[in-house]
């Protein structure tokens, strides 16, 4: 017999957990079209070249890649902001500017699956692309906040910076800084001391110094400012002068959304990269935009108890078969209640003789189908059927033009 | 500079077909729905050997393998049957049975490129597992019927058979049976002789004959009882008993879905396979299900033009922006249409000194978004916009207030 497992970091989702998934798409999707938002798909795969030196040497380590029956040298999706930038190269001509666009999709990276990490994920991604113009930059951080209100959350903070507070510092040592509000001042000068960054513990802290006592730049004041005017509540957006987000590409705006009641990593975040889009068009090309952690975000949602109770299910009423002899009697009302946009299911399990009713019942039961109709001789004989209430188990004699009302409403 | 391109066999679905695939994919959730079908998920990467040895030695050959960084033979998604296969096995005791699920996902085949194939393309299916009622039979073609008249296709008929008709001739014949439609009744002979199925031509016209004379089966005939049931007009149904769709997991009925006004192969198909989930769990497990060709179907909704015209762009909205220094009455009027739950955008390029609205009525039209409003110094002094209708030219001053009424209408 063949194996039945998953790989390592892969999870298949049943539909309790599908839906949820479903449903918080659904309300980012919504967000991000009011703020006219377009979708994108990109391939799976791209040629390995187009992947490899943006996500820096931990993130070529990480690459899924191989080589295809053509021997071609090929990677798995490892972000959807490479895609995008290669995408405005190829379709310059074709795409109206400033282009906005939303890509929700997997993307896959071969990830240390001890922590937690998975190495198949969900990315949701907005971005706008081909304007420096700070409304651009404000926009998306209005958008990260009514997305996370729709869903629920209360409790978070957005913590911005702008990549240029750090001056020309190396990579090395923005990194460590970035660590700064997880393992505090001793432990980062100490790691900047030992990377050869600093020469001893009281440079470190006169650079660490340097760095969070710097105020906002200007273009940052303009941001805060126009979201003040979109009414976000000014205790919510918190400057962070220390904020990096690892990644090498950021050239201004640098945030992420933390939230006081799910304190484990950020759920969301982003920033201004003016340099990637350039790489493969070969023309300057500004872009701000972010990448919602869409697993750590449904962690958080469930934690929090912010999935809506009726998304349990969907079907409203299953419609019994009493006999075999009387299944077509069954067909011909769960075909009416679809005609008249009802989800309905007739029973598809093997009908028993001896109580035919009890697996139904279970089966209702087990998919938190509220209603249940049930048509025996006697309905037959006087053109009604029965309708079961699941939860209060009352139950009614109607007639198929009342049933239809009654579930309607 | 890297290059800039797809690998063969993959796309980029720009706004404009991305926009198309969602509504097509919303149009089917919907149906399936409607019936009871739930959703799933399964990993893009599975152990190889779930996938190998499904599919004939064909589908082998097509499959995306490689190791990946732990070493483990993995391949990528060939199809949705086989991973809903082991998912049964795997979680038999947390599923309420029958089991009705959906997934539209990505699947990936190294096919070549050169017949108009792909090598990532999306699948829609829906199967029923864990009975073999024939009420879940018809119920999959029912859905099949429902979702191609909810797409407005017309002219199209479902063909059908029995795989017990071809009793016990071997893959390699039946295979060959199933080019019938295709290729004509003397190819047919001629294969069939040539690969040494049949001594003759006679012997072969004998075989040909005895398949295309058989009776639908009586659980056929239950099939047909049931659709017409349900209202499907019985001239669509197509008893074919030379059908065999290539697979040879089916078991018991066997289907696909031909336009008549767009005959370039078969949108949809599916069928029975009782044995199939039994390779994983080692108890026979009944099932029933569908894939949906969807890049098959949406190729013939563009050729026939079944795609509805207002789904072009979703932005109601353009707010321009007169100069910078007018941009915050901009940015607060934007802000009030989407708290007013109106799909509103507001011009994010640069704003010109000269001729400030001209781009910005450029980007209205690319964008298909049917209204702009205008907010210059006197609107500010009148507390006042301009609303312009881009298609009739006309442009009125209202209210803020009466701004809302007009868009939310």
């Amino acid at each position: 017999m063949i194996k039945v497992q998953t790989l390592k970091g892969f999870r298949d989702f049943l539909p309790e957990t599908a839906r949820k998934r479903q449903y918080v798409i659904n309300s980012l999707l919504k967000v991000f079209t009011k703020y006219g938002f377009e979708p994108l798909e990109t391939p799976t795969l791209e040629y390995e070249e187009v992947l490899t030196g943006k996500y820096g040497d931990e993130g070529d380590k990480l690459l899924y890649r191989f080589e295809d029956n053509g021997r071609r040298r090929v990677a798995l999706r490892y972000d959807q902001t490479v895609p995008l930038a290669r995408v405005i190269a190829q379709y310059k001509n074709e795409l109206t500017m400033p282009f906005k666009r939303y890509q929700i999709s997997n993307v896959w990276r071969a990830e240390n699956t001890q922590k937690g990490r998975f190495r198949e994920f969900t990315q949701c991604d907005i971005d706008t692309v081909g304007t420096n113009s700070v409304l651009s930059d404000a926009e998306i951080i209005m958008i990260v906040f009514e997305a996370y209100k729709t869903l629920g959350f209360n409790n978070f903070s957005i913590r911005i910076n702008d990549r240029r507070i750090f001056g020309d510092l190396s990579i090395k040592a923005i990194t460590i800084l970035d660590k700064l509000e997880k393992i505090g001042t001793d432990a980062v000068s100490e790691e900047l001391v030992v990377n050869g960054i600093c020469k001893n513990s009281t440079d470190a802290q006169k650079l660490l110094q340097s760095i969070t006592q710097k105020k906002p730049s200007s273009y940052l004041e303009t941001i805060f400012s126009l979201l003040k005017d979109a009414g976000i509540p000014q205790e919510r957006i918190v400057f962070s002068p220390a904020l990096a987000r690892g990644m090498d590409y950021y050239t201004g705006l640098i945030f992420e959304i933390q939230s006081d009641d799910y304190p484990f990593g950020s759920l969301c975040g982003g920033g201004r990269y003016d340099n990637l889009i350039g790489m493969f068009s070969g023309v300057q090309t500004p872009a701000v935009g972010c990448a919602f952690g869409f697993d750590r975000t449904m962690e958080a949602m469930l934690a929090l108890d912010l999935f809506p109770k009726e998304l349990s299910g969907e079907t409203k009423v299953l419609v019994t078969i009493f006999s075999f002899a009387l299944a077509s009697k069954s067909t011909e009302i769960v075909n009416k209640l679809r005609e008249n946009n009802i989800n309905a299911e007739i029973y598809l399990g093997e009908i028993k003789e001896k109580n035919p009713l009890e697996k139904q019942l279970k089966y209702a039961n087990a998919k938190n189908i509220p209603y249940v109709v049930i048509i025996g001789e006697e309905e037959i004989k006087t053109d009604t059927v029965a309708l079961k209430n699941m939860q209060s188990r009352k139950q009614k004699t109607v007639s198929v033009g009342e049933l239809i009302n009654l579930l309607t409403q």
